[in-house]
């Protein structure tokens, strides 16, 4: 069969296009975090889905099956996060070789419900397959919100920010995909980064305080890096954007490893995906009053990064507020 | 790494024992067809999920991507139908080769589409990703369900009930597997049994009718084959059956086939999954008014099969009373 291999956003672009069928009771379908339900007045049933697939997603050479199961879920989590949502129920699908032993099984579900348990996930259904090919994991998650914050509603104007650090979670996968240590690190900066690849920490008390404080106006989740996530929250909202570039947060270990391996630690603030971080968008005035009140409240840092504009696409400025070219996100089935 | 390779049925228990933990809003979990959530007072949201991996639960020298669609579809909303529930919404992740034209997706959601659309269904958002071995299909279906009927509610006493005919899916299966058609065969009963396998018509308006009738005790779909279901539903009730095998259903088409292929029918029709009927235990009382208003609402036959017994496990007997020997279900990690 001939056709162009689609890019994912073409896909998901094609799949809106195929599905944009209206029905009651649906608020947001294809191409948000969530699909957000209707199913009683006054709260929105959030649902979310992920495939992860070995060796596109993880590689058991340095992901055990608690890391598999306890990271399956927590980017789940992340989504269900990014609306301002509370996550309540998870259907897990598992698919591994008939080689796996229930010992390795049983491994993934430990992992899977430690995660569970701390964000207040109950597991209340699921599959299991045979796979001829490696691990397959599938996730889907319900949660609910009151006023879910969608990507789509960003306004020229709004601030740009990003919730934490940047990149650290590309830093640990550049770790994990070495054969051998980086030279000259300490074991702490190197456990910080591949500690953020293996076990990605959700903002679920973030985004509901977030969503709830008043004066942001858009958000999402940082999956596939800023560079690709930004680019899909000005096209859903139909605005321009401006990053500036020295401003983008990030961590001390990731530099430490940056170095070390001779990368610049800004390609993984851009491009490097699967830091899980809140991608903020909000009113100027309310900027410094949600700084400060996200870090009384959970102890997560907000860090301004930009601007809406009018228009369309991303502009990286540095210092001198010259353009400069970034690392662009990850992206599965890249054309 | 060590460990017994369980069976699916081993792997629901130890992923029951891993999961049971009781939260607020959880009516059913893991191990029927569907979770049972309450969201609202009045009626249940059910959630089910499967996931589907080429050359385990299909091959693509036969199925198309439109079969491939609409069939994945089709087994959920088949496990809502079994509940007696309408389906609502969808989720859908797809795993492709990168080799993957956007045609053969396109194809792959016009089928999910064509019965979703048939069924009230709406496709509210999914996930896609690169697959290095074959194509992998993830559905979560939401829907509710005034009055949920489960699996684990069958007396003794009760009579055992399927609808629609037995065996046809494994029929087709076996003609789909040959690489040659089978000599002798007239084109139609051909056509009526690899259709029941690539294009399977769930249950809905059956299963709606049926639990809302009154005198069903418990119902499941019959997905991988009744000698396999029927154990699962007695041991979920702690009960046990007795099936008289010359009552079984089958089809004239699946009649054809098999003596074309020399192969014992009865042995589809207990051995043989993925016929999507649905498998009723009713009161006695009820049996005639529910056959006859089954068929008056929607054409379907409704054929009593046997009676749920004392103790436990499954009796099967011939014509004569006498204990008989029958092929299992099919098993995903057959031990």
């Amino acid at each position: 069969m001939t056709g162009d291999r689609p890019g994912e956003d073409d896909l998901v672009r094609l799949i809106r296009m195929l599905v944009r069928r209206r029905a009651p009771g649906l608020l947001a379908g294809v191409g948000d975090d969530c699909a957000v339900l209707e199913t009683r007045a006054g709260a929105s049933l959030l649902a979310t889905t992920d495939l992860l697939v070995e060796d596109v997603h993880f590689r058991r050479r340095w992901a055990e099956p608690a890391d598999i199961g306890a990271k399956a879920l927590a980017v789940n989590i992340s989504d269900i996060a990014a609306m301002g949502g509370t996550p309540r129920w998870v259907l897990v699908g598992l698919g591994c070789p008939e080689s796996t032993g229930s010992d390795e099984i049983e491994a993934f579900y430990e992992g899977a419900l430690g995660v569970a348990d701390a964000y207040g996930v109950v597991i209340v259904g699921g599959d299991t397959s045979s796979s001829p090919a490696g691990w397959l994991v599938s996730i889907t998650l319900l949660g609910d919100a009151v006023s879910p914050v969608l990507r789509s509603t960003a306004r020229a104007g709004d601030l740009i920010a990003v919730t934490g650090t940047l990149g650290q979670a590309a830093a640990g996968l550049a770790v994990l995909e070495r054969e051998t240590a980086p030279h000259g690190i300490d074991a702490s900066p190197l456990g910080d980064v591949t500690a953020a690849h293996l076990r990605p920490r959700p903002r679920v008390d973030e985004g509901r305080w977030l969503a709830a404080a008043g004066g942001v106006t858009a958000m999402m989740d940082l999956s596939d890096g800023l560079a690709t996530d930004l680019a899909r929250l000005i096209s859903e909202s139909g605005v321009g954007a401006r990053v500036d570039v020295e401003h983008l947060p990030i961590a001390r270990a990731t530099r430490i490893v940056a170095e070390a391996l001779d990368v610049d630690p800004v390609d993984w603030a851009t491009g490097g995906g699967e830091d899980y971080e809140l991608l903020v968008v909000c009113e100027p005035m309310a900027l410094s009053r949600l700084r400060a009140g996200l870090a009384d409240a959970t102890g997560t840092t907000l860090s301004a990064v930009g601007e809406i504009t009018a228009g369309s696409g991303v502009r990286w400025l540095d210092g001198r507020g010259r353009s400069v070219a970034v690392a662009p996100g990850f992206e599965h089935f890249r054309g």
